[in-house]
């Protein structure tokens, strides 16, 4: 029983079946035996009905208490500039304390301004994504400080690490965006280390390019570097990060200097709260999305006043506090809820949503990992995120980014951009003939109908095991940790750089270059 | 840093501390000490929409498809009496070829009777529950072959292996209903297995009952069984089974008795399709959806001409085939499409809906199980499944029954029970004097409204660890299969069987007794 791919998969030489590969034609061929590495680069276009979890007045009533928050509580901008933009603006605000009351009015006028739907840009135009409307968008793991594998353990990250999950991003074609942090270089000095980064993910990736939004002089430079690589920064962004809150109620000087600078150039901000109910707000889920909700909104609106129509994602990252250890609580069916009522909130706001997809507290890529990320991917995907960050590889709170947890976090995604496909209902589908012709009790495995489709009829799995138990025990019996070892050195060997303009190349080494003598002795954090 | 639960946790009498505490109240004092077995026993009744992945014109084109195949193609059915009851419905019947055409309008007709909500009764009536509307029920895993857990591996299920599995479903309040094969009993004779296995059921366990549909002489059995334990068999129904249809299109004599003798007494049936699309219906996933919806219209109409109004479930079991092996793939983006457009379908002919939920074809409780779980379980909740069955243990493609996987899966379920019942907006909960008191930078730890809420804030976890990697490794770096297999053990020194009234105990012994020499020699599935 069952339909075989045809046998002889050895690659040939397709133009000359007697000449030897080189290279380049063998990592082509090969690549072909990987079912998720030979998909398509496409963005999923979610064909359900956003999930909701709240009412309308619910929604209402969320919207309000964060007003209320804003005008009447009001938050901490840790940084002159801003002050003096929210004082521009009509806020009220008090220079001693460093503290601000928007008004409802001021709010509401500032974030209307903010595109409901944008394009980033990736170098590679084939690569650029659209951020918005029901477009959803996957990106890898970033912020962490360690690496591990199976072969090598569990180490602080070093650029080599930083470099394969680099290249793990650029080949894997479900992953949509993001050279970032996957994992920090801890052989890389301080001072330039953002430099590198950014330099590590032009040269290894063409994908759409996140890099920290960290101060003015980081920043600056990452600019800087984004313009020599698409000689202008006009028209939509090219470049983004995350601007994180200090919660409760705070932006701090780093994340200002890095809201007001890329706001002003027209890149990208993902405004989010980081809130742990119980610990950065009350303990009740109502009151912490609330606060996440006026904290973001104070954000997206500052970057409105930098620059009206400046790109901006409104993100959530709320979830509960493990009230045992103190601990954040990944993966969990509060978290769930936030992710599901952050997306409502968002589409209430007309806003692009940024949530997180492979969220975990495992230590090791087992099956609570797996059913953690589930816990967070479903409602991500469900809540239409327009940029689902840490969709890929994320271990240990955060802390560790995991080589195989990448593969099985980029199977999983996979299979969600082929449930979001959706399938076609015709008479050619429906195949009403095809049933007829084979009748009770027989089978289709050998009809016109199945041999026309079977190659591309399902989604096909690599990591999965479908074989019965004694083949699999006889095969050495791997579990889907071990295969998925296997799998990414694979696919690390199947990897090949995109093409990069030499005159780009040079200018970018030379930038680099003249910036790390004029950074000796910088507080780039400053 | 860290909120702790009050230590000196030791459980001792309530009532005189000083008094040892007899095994009973050690057992009930003990319970308390686990999140999930404290949990009330309660249904799950989902607060959202149900999750449509069609449009309501192709739902129609699905139904129109559906009649197409039953006036057009028709099925078999391998049963005198049935044949009989449909060509006396109208239907026309080729007795020779065991055929039946029945038109749209004996179709439509028919399934009209079917209620589209009743009450399941378990013989605790705490444990009796709704199937229908948006009310869940999640049910273990059934017709396993064999057991596996860490400590004996894996091995064909014995009586021993079954009851325990049947202990942990008592105990586990997160499953609704439910003995049946958790796993074959390979130690107790065929002939009379049906009898011992429902048995252990009910001494063991008092929620609602499951037992084969199979063929006349064993349903007869099961039925005088539940009359004994209930007195009688009027009113809501207080047993049932699946009815698989044996796919393409042909209703067995084995499960066409055990429908007509479960609908006339006025018992559930769950009418299943088991589609695996390429293999029992064209390659095509709406072609197997259709015929799928075919198949159950056809065992849902059967049951209500035999006995109008009786309670009957529309179920599906599609998936796609494996095209590489030509093994049932479980946990795919298809399957996941073939759980929504099945409750849609439910809906539309106003049915309660039949799933399941843990499905997998991993041989070990890996992260692939985990997932595959996943892509279960959200989909079979998001399609407000009235009855989930293999909610819970399942592994290898259903052969075996894991007891770490039991363990994972109730934690998963306990999940979704926290998840569906979302969380209140009110003044209380959204706590802006709070958000006020603690400010900018500060934390709410030590809140009075953190400190009143606490306790039960959050979904607590027993499985999953949350501790940071040392602590973690230092305590012996456990993986969630390992803390997985400490807990059923656990669980299982919890159980306390639920009290059978003696005469009703004495009845039943006498029954199996009787029916033991009654069925020496006899081929019950004849």
């Amino acid at each position: 029983m069952g339909l075989q791919d045809e046998p002889g998969q050895n690659p040939v030489n397709p133009v000359n079946p007697v000449k030897k590969m080189n290279r380049r034609e063998r990592i082509r061929a090969n690549r072909q035996q990987s079912p998720l590495l030979k998909r398509p680069f496409s963005q999923p276009f979610s064909p359900l009905a956003p999930l909701d979890l709240l009412s309308p007045p619910q929604i209402e009533q969320l919207h309000e208490a964060s007003l209320h928050i804003l005008e009447n509580i009001g938050l901490d901008f840790f940084d002159d500039e801003a002050l003096a933009i929210w004082q521009q603006a009509g806020a009220k605000v008090d220079h001693a304390s460093r503290h601000v009351w928007p008004d409802r009015g001021l709010i509401m006028e500032a974030i209307a301004h903010a595109p409901s739907q944008f394009t980033w840009r990736a170098r590679n135009p084939a690569h650029s994504v659209v951020v918005g409307g029901n477009a959803l968008t996957f990106g890898p793991c970033g912020g962490m400080v360690y690496a591990t594998d199976l072969d090598k353990g569990r180490r602080p990250g070093v650029q080599a690490d930083y470099e394969n999950l680099l290249r793990l991003t650029q080949i894997c074609p479900v992953i949509h965006f993001g050279p970032w942090g996957q994992t920090e270089m801890h052989d890389v000095d301080v001072n330039t280390r953002h430099l590198h980064r950014l330099h590590a993910g032009i040269r290894l990736t063409d994908k759409a390019l996140m890099e920290a939004a960290h101060g003015r002089i980081i920043t600056s430079d990452n600019l800087e570097m984004a313009r020599i690589l698409f000689g202008s920064l006009d028209g939509d962004p090219v470049i983004g990060d995350v601007v994180n809150v200090n919660s409760p109620l705070r932006y701090d000087d780093r994340m200002l200097g890095g809201l007001i600078t890329y706001a002003r150039a027209g890149q990208a901000t993902f405004i989010t709260p980081f809130i742990l109910a119980g610990a950065m707000s009350p303990v009740t889920m109502a009151a912490a999305i609330a606060q996440q909700n006026a904290e973001a909104l104070a954000g997206v609106a500052l970057t409105q006043l930098v620059r009206p129509g400046a790109p901006v994602i409104y993100g959530g990252f709320t979830t509960n506090t493990d009230l045992k250890s103190g601990s954040p609580a990944f993966g969990t069916p509060e978290g769930a809820w936030a992710l599901l009522v952050g997306g409502q909130l968002a589409r209430y706001y007309k806003l692009p949503y940024r949530s997180s997809g492979s969220l975990t507290n495992a230590n090791v890529p087992d099956a609570q990992a797996a059913y953690e990320t589930a816990w967070t991917m479903w409602p991500a995907v469900l809540a239409h995120s327009n940029l689902m960050m840490h969709a890929i590889g994320w271990l240990e709170s955060g802390l560790t980014a995991s080589f195989e947890k990448f593969v099985i976090d980029a199977e999983n995604l996979a299979m969600f951009a082929t449930f979001l496909e959706s399938f076609t209902v015709s008479p050619e589908t429906l195949a009403l003939e095809m049933i007829a012709e084979v009748g009770p009790g027989g089978h289709h495995f050998g009809t016109s109908h199945t041999q026309a489709r079977y190659r591309d009829a399902f989604y096909q799995s690599e990591l999965a095991e479908r074989v019965g138990f004694e083949s699999w025990q006889g095969a050495g019996g791997q579990d889907a940790l071990q295969r998925a070892n296997g799998m990414w050195k694979s696919w690390l060997q199947q990897y090949e750089r995109p093409p990069l303009d030499e005159a780009v190349a040079e200018e970018l080494n030379d930038f680099i270059a003249r910036r790390e003598v004029e950074l000796a002795g910088v507080d780039v954090y400053g």
